[in-house]
């Protein structure tokens, strides 16, 4: 059976993970599409710019999103744990009809966030029906499982990830970004060896997962989004490994979406654009 | 049923692709095993550095294998088609107990072995049982369909892989090297994805997959050598895609092998080090 489409009834709103770099996207179509999903010339997006050190961030979105016909945006200026206990915030957060989460240090954002009501909120309002997009570090923070560091350019190996709590909008997944462009797959496959019962979620720059709440992701961008299944693999030398040493992971499963494709969590079978009915007629991926 | 060991009686000798830069391995590990399996003290190595431009190439990898106990070692010093008429080479040749096809690039060394006798030596005495080993462009020329051109870190995408014929030692895979430290995969799925049949073999730096008569495949060095499978993809947008377009590609099977891993090209199930029993109580990967 296809996964539903996005249009269909909404039960949480949207989780959508975004690579970094999505300006560059001609007609930016995944801000529209963010802005379409809070509303159009009705929404009331509220944008965190904790994540980024510059004072422009903020006002740079409220351009953005206004330029594409957002009915209302405003920022919270949060650049300390103090700063959340504003209650005019807390207001913003409940008149909230989108969240937008930027770049910039994803620690920056868990500290100062984690375990304050802005936090809260923000699952709050998205288990009510409101869209959450992130990108870059807002993108990592959304998993329940943050990736904070690791270099690219390397296998997976020993060491070659550390995670941190993230905010956890969604917990099946563990999501990295500026994916192919800095080579994250390394580190994404030892972070997924880590307990196989989660799925590797690499997203490229320019590109966005947009996650339905009935956990099928489609994807929209110029790049990839990158699916990882450890569930199945037969072998993993994680537990063994020396320091620095690289890892086997042996019957891994992979799915690598372009645009328009969609993957569902709960299956963890992918499906093309526009194509319920091929893919209905075919066995399961790999089964 | 495991994989066979090394020790097991040859047919067809190895074929040793090489990810480059093996030499930085402690001990040369690489190098040292394919100079036993060339008969160490009563090896005659054959050195083919034809790729390189330098003159330094041959007599480099002379002293290299002869200070690993190497009984002879010469090199054919053939940089045009012409000085592979030279019946002194193909003497040579016949006497070889292993050859070892240097880095340099790959079109230059199918540009002028292609069609040659030294070319066609090389398939008979591997044929006969001669290891053959080749390092960066020497392990590309090996496959039969060649990766000649497309840039790291990019997806895969419509035109970001380009193929030559190889000399053809083995046609079950496509070989890329400098595999993750140039982060070549998306090169490699979108050539896995011009026909599924073959297998993409993606070579890391210092280190090697020595593919024994049996088709089985050992990793030996510090890398990881990453198989990929298409044969089962459910779905491919190689035949539809734009200029540049970056591709999917569903249901993708993904092997990492480190040091000791095996994998057969003819089931396509990898095995973790030593451990045949754990492997065969197992149902093949992902079935």
């Amino acid at each position: 059976m296809g996964p539903n489409s996005l249009a269909d009834e909404r039960d949480r709103g949207f989780i959508i993970p975004i690579g970094g770099g999505e300006d560059r996207l001609k007609e930016m179509q995944i801000h529209r599409r963010f802005v379409e999903l809070s509303g159009g010339e009705n929404a009331d997006i509220v944008v965190i710019p904790t994540a980024s050190m510059l004072d422009k961030t903020g006002p740079d979105y409220n351009r953005i999103f206004s330029n594409l016909g957002a009915g209302k945006v405003e920022f919270l200026p949060i650049s300390r744990r103090s700063d959340c206990e504003n209650p005019e915030y807390s207001k913003m957060l409940d008149n909230a009809t989108g969240i937008f989460i930027t770049g910039g240090n994803q620690l920056r954002l868990s500290a100062i966030l984690g375990g304050t009501f802005v936090a809260t909120k923000i699952m709050q309002r998205n288990a009510e029906g409101v869209p959450v997009a992130g990108t870059s570090a807002g993108a990592s923070i959304m998993s329940e499982h943050m990736v904070t560091g690791g270099q690219g350019n390397e296998p997976p190996a020993e060491g070659a990830v550390t995670l941190a709590p993230g905010i956890g909008l969604i917990n099946t997944v563990i999501i990295d970004q500026h994916f192919t462009q800095r080579n994250r797959l390394g580190r994404l496959l030892t972070a997924s060896s880590f307990n196989p019962s989660l799925i590797g979620l690499g997203i490229d720059e320019d590109t966005a997962a947009f996650i339905g709440p009935d956990n099928v992701l489609e994807v929209v961008g110029s790049g990839t989004v990158t699916m990882v299944d450890a569930s199945r693999i037969t072998h993993s030398s994680i537990w063994a490994a020396k320091p620095g040493e690289a890892l086997s992971l042996l019957g891994l499963r992979l799915d690598i979406l372009g645009e328009g494709c969609r993957y569902d969590l709960n299956t963890r079978i992918g499906f093309p654009p526009e194509d319920h009915l091929l893919v209905s007629t075919l066995p399961a991926p790999l089964s």
